[in-house]
């Protein structure tokens, strides 16, 4: 079986990431080209990996034929036309989530793809390759809690002072559709693919005064009515004190599962004059570091013709619809019917 | 200091309870009554109090010039009329939660009460009398987390194949009345008492079909949004399969402080084939069994002088008047103002 | 049936608490007596007990016939005198631990209680009437882990840098008969009586060098080999910095069972910058605050003519017995046979 | 920089975890050969790792000059050997734990690493790698919990009904020198390399009577006294219920940290009818995978030119002797001077 050749497109913090799993950590993948028009983020792929072939531009990039997939860490509004070139271009796409903060867009791409079906898109939706995660749909799947009818899932970061997603809030789509997409996400996988009929959201501003100015906020509450009775409330925040701190929990008739209860960053524990504690997780990097490997290693093996990993462009199009449902019931003070 | 003189009407499970907290470990207090027109509740006070005063009707037990103080555990369709018939008969009232279930109804009593400013009447909202609250409560007030912002509260009881409650909830008022006053209590209590605005509600039927018929459900979710932005998110349950559940959760700009996460029944852990693991408490009683003497022995000391509960009728009210709402919100689809 | 008349002994900071517990909270129990050579310690009794009856010699306080049971809280040294003096006098007794720091005075207390056999001896082993130790009792009793074989146990208060112990050292008996004496109860208990065939000590002055003096240390670790190959671990502290950390393990063939792994002092839990943490209880009071009252009112049942506690004197002998053997092989380097 | 080109000898199991780790997961590492006796083994190897040459004599393999550094995975008693043989060919050697059962072919090794100093030999403690580990070591080191004066370590492996570890006794040193050498190294690391003066032993057989006839155990308990006063007890055992449990503690003036107090597997709660519960690592591979990976990565980067582990021969010797003196403190029932 060859190696899939990947190339990356985007080499900030996360993008970095991305390349050193695929370089170093993903069996059965290589690394043969990296694009970005940042000279700091090229020179620093450069240095990195010496026999990779550095594009400025991502036109020249998909005409590099010996990259089979393109591996998108780029904005989220370049998302759907990126996607698009290189499906023409015959390649394979991992982009990182969202799809697109923009329902129709979604349809272009979902649309561009039926006309390649036989290259795989995938959106990262990376919870879902958590270990833990993993493990919790498992046990769902196989009825260790009965009948799942709810999931309570929260995404809650820890407060940055500086307030950078302050300034990233305008084109962030808001904390619905930048965090809550990924409950979203997680509670549609672990209810079994459930159709959304109503949503309500609400929320404040608890510290970060300037998101008022975008009609953003930094704390946000949602709840999502699915058929048959399934729900999910969602919570999504910036300013955690104590650090990132993603959880969920599914609710069924004969037991209820959590992941990441309490957000550890490892097995120590320290009993000292504050107590009994644990310190936790400071980002989502930390918190899904295993997942981003497990999730790129997923992607290349259904690539190189394995299983394939079970997340569509529906599955990314349907969060992006409800979250910006969300954010509509958020600004109206009204439920929004789906 | 003279002993509190205390009657106690109704005697089924929690009747009993408060019964022998009030005959044996409440300092200060003395049960000299207790009334019941159930034959065999009397005679379960006769044997357990052999110089209590047995009272078979409501009013010849108001006459009992012995009794200083009324403690109702009775069914909540009584409570209004019977705290005002003991308010006219000059005694001082405990009664157990809600005060009613008619916000007309709880104006009558509030008004009563203004009659007889002298009296001391508490509605037993529980909670607020556990050592673990009651720190929390303090933590807060304190400023241990900031400014708190947001009150994630549930009130989850262990499933009961018998469906007792079914049979229950054309009388309770319905889940949020039933269930989820007790959260909006602590939400106020622990936000600084702040002015509800609107409620959404939603929710569902898990297992009990019984309730369809009268419009209840067995699991509602909730969000009350407060004035400054402050916001609740309650949900309740009937249908837990490891016990009774109650947790809250308060958000403040500096941290977060939680009750309950973990509903262990006691110290013990266990480790085996099922993993490691605590039991549950199975009902509110194991949970609460401490608050319930707390609450007693704070009641009977402002009663006879001491510090104020700081718990009111118009806290009582109030939770109605929110859960009325809910349940609204709840039966409309829509957002209730208030 | 009659009330327990209850004369309590030494009125220190432990025994106000049995005092309040017997004149409050122990059905069946009248406190009708105290006696103390201390002014101030009358003086609280007489404020807070108005009706009971004071002595400041203990002589003439057993000559009070209104007396049926006496409660010593008094200095080790002086236990088993006055234990046998109450004998004497007809009296029940309640004694706290340990018995004695000399196995040939336990020896004199077993004899004279053979000789008013009819009357209730019980050292206070307090840890068997707690809630979560007897849960775990119960569960090894009924087989939930298998043959249980090994104790883990430990015993460790906070460190207290006035080291008020320092100056309690040369009377205390020493780390292992002050400490570890709870644990070796609750192993005995635990594992069904076995008996005790070598033991080995070892310890270290963490902190205090104080106790150099003495031959005492502020750290120490034993093992108890009993037969039939069940075992014990011990572990016993003066200089933790989080609170009372008390712990007992008990491992079987199919499974182990802990109590107080985590000492919290709630169910309240606090994120913030320091992490995920929860308080731990500050001392054995609050540890043990309920079982101190499960222990008088088991007490005072028995001797009301209820079921025995099943603590006896020859437990609080062997206690004794294997704490001065762990001191014995500290001193010595050597494992000591029993 | 140039590769580290690898060469593994012995696959079984862990031999095969370690050549996937080698072949995919650590940057600057490639798996160039293997070696085993064992067809089976062999063509594993043939079928994962095409490009990887295959040998089944050690001698052979030697011989190969592409190989810079060998992967000890093999049976205990050939380490010493095979070590010596890999240095005088001029290779690297990383080894997996123990050096030997023999102090003297400990000694031998050490000699034959003076003089090819040149050349790194590393005994695989693979708990040193552990993140969880690395954590509690640095906290200690930057005086997070005081001065660290006790370390409480215990290696508990689930019982194995078919008992391999039977057949496996005669060979594998018993009890302490096969697990409990793990905790001792644990041990001098986080206290900071201190002497060991003296240690006392003891055990029982819980279940596997089959161990008897070599004089070994399922349980074991040991205690080392170190220089300073500084203290380490440590539990081994082979028979727990509900999977691998490691667990370090590390005892201060300041503070306790511990590693790894609930077995826990992952991130995943479980909230049903039987409490609230959490699987634990079936074996030692679920609990260290990633540390073997980082081990691995670790070494080979310091052959490489990096940064030193700071794992030397002397700690493997040091491991041995103290496992041997409990081993033999067993036996006898003694104290050991060291």
């Amino acid at each position: 079986m060859n190696a899939v050749r990947v190339g990356i497109v985007g080499l900030g913090r996360l993008g970095r990431r991305h390349a050193e799993n695929l370089a170093w950590r993903v069996p059965g993948a290589r690394l043969v080209a990296a694009c970005s028009p940042v000279q700091e983020e090229r020179d620093w792929a450069k240095a990195h990996f010496p026999e990779t072939a550095i594009h400025t531009d991502y036109e020249s990039f998909l005409n590099d034929a010996s990259v089979d997939a393109v591996w998108l860490v780029t904005p989220t509004s370049l998302h759907a036309t990126q996607i698009i070139a290189a499906l023409r271009a015959g390649k394979h796409v991992f982009c990182e989530k969202p799809l697109s903060l923009d329902l129709a867009e979604c349809d272009v791409v979902i649309e561009a793809h039926a006309r390649h079906a036989h290259l795989h898109v995938m959106i990262g939706f990376v919870r879902r390759f958590d270990a833990s995660y993993r493990d919790a749909f498992e046990s769902v799947a196989r009825g260790a809690i009965g009948r799942p009818f709810m999931v309570r899932s929260q995404t809650c970061d820890k407060n940055d002072p500086d307030g950078f997603f302050v300034r990233f809030a305008p084109t962030s789509g808001g904390l619905f559709l930048d965090c809550s997409v990924h409950d979203v996400d997680l509670a549609r996988w672990l209810l079994g693919n459930p159709r959304a009929k109503r949503v309500f959201a609400s929320g404040t501003i608890a510290i970060h005064e300037g998101l008022r100015e975008c009609g953003d906020i930094d704390n946000g509450v949602g709840v999502v009515e699915f058929d048959d009775g399934r729900l999910t409330v969602l919570y999504a925040s910036r300013t955690m004190a104590h650090g990132h701190d993603t959880q969920t929990e599914v609710i069924g008739t004969a037991g209820a599962l959590s992941v990441g209860r309490n957000p550890r960053l490892n097995r120590v524990e320290i009993a000292d004059e504050h107590g009994m504690r644990n310190a936790c997780t400071p980002t989502f990097f930390e918190r899904f570091e295993d997942a981003f490997l497990r999730e790129a290693q997923a992607f290349v093996a259904s690539v190189a013709g394995g299983t394939p990993t079970g997340l569509t462009l529906d599955d990314a199009r349907e969060a992006t619809r409800i979250g910006i449902a969300l954010r509509e019931a958020y600004a109206s003070g009204r439920p929004v019917d789906l």
